[in-house]
């Protein structure tokens, strides 16, 4: 695009305005606590898998304010002073910032990201944050959901026409191959995955040619390891799968059929036409021919398809997966839950009449603590930073709100979610490439146990708070109640 | 983002792998003609309001293979010849691209773009074309549903930490303004549009004050020309309506509250709070005090909202608008209507079992007859481009499936919607700026009925095929059946 993008600028106005105030109030070096986090999984899926922290890096990075940015921002807003704007032009992000690794499993009120920082870039840094890791954390998770459908066959990402703009299709394609999709038709991926891109050919390659039999065999000619035919153009079971089983038949004499091949359905009753194609490709001694399919798929469609006995087992899923079609938005939020100010540190606290709503104050960690004997996932535990917990000891946990639901943990151990990601605006964390948060996402589904995975109303994962926690919050609520 | 956005990799792999074998088949030259097309109104708005050709044109103008491209696709795909990576080094579009005109009302099936170019490089644009098309057509569409759900209150685009990633939301927030919002938060766009981004404050500004009185205090002494105040932090009509009426009286007697001023709801129920606020805010003679709503709204909500007499004017929407919540997804096509070879022309078609997804062959243009008394938009007509319709003799239109569905048009005037864009590969067209494209939805609309405009079950609009097109269509289809 002609037009440059600038991320300083992908964000709300407000954060501006805030900044202005804070600004001119000697507000803005208050050092402030914020925690990014969701109030609710994406799809009602059991679990969140977090994506996007390496654009998040990036962002955080390279975020300063040119000449031009600080122009365009003196001429629409005449109220923000030379001061601040100078401020502005000289801004770089000072401040610490832990999060979760990408590929972690996280639950709703975990802090995913921890940022402590004056408050002013605190502030600043809140809208593309959310923006990065809602839109990528949301698809992982739908890919993840439509992996478990597929139930071990593979998984392309097809959807990049119907992503929202060729941005979303490629971050969109990173989160369906973090989320444990097998490749994308992506190109634009390769630059950033290293990755080949997948695909062979639409309608239209075979309608350039006078016949079908014709297309598939030029096609043939000069993509024999690679022959996956595209056999619905005019009827499948008449002409598609019969012509194909021709250019097999033909390439397998000169010995040249020697790569992938096979044919893609891609209209009509995927069940009914698999079995038939199946049927046709085994007689003619292809036994070992791919039959992949798109057409509108999701994880429901796919689920039952496979209970149908469908003879698939390539899925190309586009529009369901690139956007997430029934979930579209994931609802991060990005909450203050402490500030300081001349050494005296006040913890934060959001009301809401909706219990669900209100916020945890306070400089918090999260842990997840295992069984010692089978490495399951137990619990998650909020606490404050400063809390440490004995693995030697029966721990207590309990309900937030139902507070007589308790447990009490024995022989386990624990990790700590949140790991340095910048330390005094340095970054301090290097991010792992996508094939080994692949693999991170696929290790860390195996300690959780299959309730958890049930696309339908999973099990609900406990998340507690510590009862120094707790108790902090009740205080505040009282307080501001 | 430290990783440069090249589109001429954001495409579908099958679109190099199906260009290789055109190159190597002497096939790249052969003059193709492709349509991008809708087969179903998002959301089942009664029309879609075309949107993205701007970005489209910055995209061909700039189309190219650099070095890096070349090497990288070499590396991942040693099937391709140095003939053909050659030939992608040197590539420019040389063809011809028709389009509606941004804020254009298009129906199914009418050819949005049409392209006629060499057979490789219509292939080659196709899925970037789609991609834009389909996110800002989409998200135009949702945005003017919207706004006339508001009935002429204003509509303010909030959704950026929800959209799709960062371009999605500066994209969808041009499409929101092209869909009649009347401005966004998104700073980003002010280099884009040159309009002020909008907004004012953040939960979080308020809770880093000791109190909600302070934090609105302040915020006023430093804007008081766009004071609108979040009052939901704690409680809205107990503490954050009654504060904002302090902070307003006080500017008042000061002679300073000269601007735009009012509070915004954020939570709880926005009928009752609303009507409360309306009620505290007259009683102390803040009778122009806006009350703005921003919380998880959509048209329908806003649509009840307003029948049950909210006292609200200013609708902040976010996800549901960014995203096209209900509808995520819009799905254009682009398929090869005819192709050129040897100078023998032959126009294609696309056959399935469903009528609607046969596609209509030939090189088409499309035809919008208005009545000449009163200006209204009376049908469209598909015509293949060769023909001329007498605007002097009454013309007999029928529906393209039920044929006996006839209707005689008499009284009429027409326009061309397609207009060229690009000539042999030279742009010819001047984008309009957003404001006027604004306009000339606002416009367009007010020349369709009420009935088509209606948020559920619109009034089905006549999109019908000339008789010689139709004969084309039938012609062809008797022979590939």
């Amino acid at each position: 695009m002609s037009f440059k993008r600038k991320l300083q600028l992908a964000t709300d106005f407000y954060q501006l305005s805030m900044g202005n105030v804070y600004f001119l109030e000697n507000k803005a070096d208050q050092i402030a606590v914020f925690d990014l986090f969701i109030r609710k999984n994406p799809c009602d899926n059991g679990y969140t898998i977090v994506a996007g922290l390496e654009q998040i890096i990036e962002y955080i990075e390279k975020l300063h304010f040119d000449d031009e940015d600080i122009a365009m921002l003196k001429k629409h807003h005449p109220e923000f002073q030379p001061d601040f704007l100078e401020y502005l032009r000289n801004f770089s992000f000072s401040g610490e910032i832990y999060g979760m690794p990408e590929g972690t499993l996280a639950f709703p009120n975990e802090p995913i990201i921890r940022v402590k920082a004056p408050l002013l870039e605190a502030q600043l840094i809140e809208t593309t944050m959310l923006t990065i890791i809602n839109h990528q954390s949301l698809i992982a998770t739908k890919a993840c959901r439509i992996v478990k459908a597929a139930n071990g066959d593979g998984v392309l990402d097809f959807g990049l026409r119907r992503a929202h703009g060729s941005e979303a299709g490629l971050y969109g394609a990173r989160a369906a191959i973090i989320g444990g999709c097998i490749g994308t038709s992506n190109v634009e991926t390769e630059a950033l995955f290293g990755l080949p891109s997948k695909g062979t050919m639409a309608h239209s390659l075979i309608q350039s040619f006078d016949s079908e039999l014709e297309a598939f065999r030029t096609y043939g000619k000069h993509s024999p390891n690679n022959l996956i035919l595209l056999v619905d153009t005019y009827n499948t079971l008449e002409s598609g799968v019969p012509n194909a089983i021709k250019v097999f038949t033909e390439l397998r004499e000169q010995n040249k059929l020697n790569g992938i091949y096979g044919i893609r359905l891609d209209s009509g009753d995927l069940a009914y036409l698999s079995k038939q194609s199946r049927k046709m490709l085994d007689e003619a001694g292809f036994e070992d021919a791919i039959i992949s399919a798109s057409s509108d798929l999701d994880e429901y469609l796919i689920r039952d398809l496979k209970l149908q006995g469908a003879n698939i087992t390539l899925w190309g899923v586009g529009t369901k997966l690139i956007t997430s079609y029934d979930c579209p938005a994931l609802g991060a939020v990005y909450k203050i839950s402490q500030i300081q100010e001349n050494n005296q540190i006040k913890p934060k606290i959001k009301i809401s009449n909706d219990a669900i709503k209100i916020t945890n104050p306070g400089y918090k960690k999260v842990l997840r603590f295992y069984d010692k004997d089978n490495d399951m996932a137990l619990a998650d535990l909020i606490t404050l930073d400063h809390e440490e917990i004995d693995p030697d000891k029966p721990l207590v946990i309990f309900d937030p709100i139902y507070t007589w639901k308790k447990r009490v943990l024995t022989n386990f151990y624990y990790k700590e979610l949140l790991v340095p990601i910048f330390i005094d605006g340095k970054r301090v964390y290097e991010s792992p490439n996508i094939l080994e948060i692949q693999q991170k996402v696929k290790k860390e589904k195996k300690r959780f146990w299959p309730e958890y995975h049930r696309l339908l109303n999973p099990h609900i994962y406990h998340v507690d708070l510590s009862e120094e926690l707790w108790k902090l919050k009740q205080d505040l609520i009282h307080q501001e109640r």
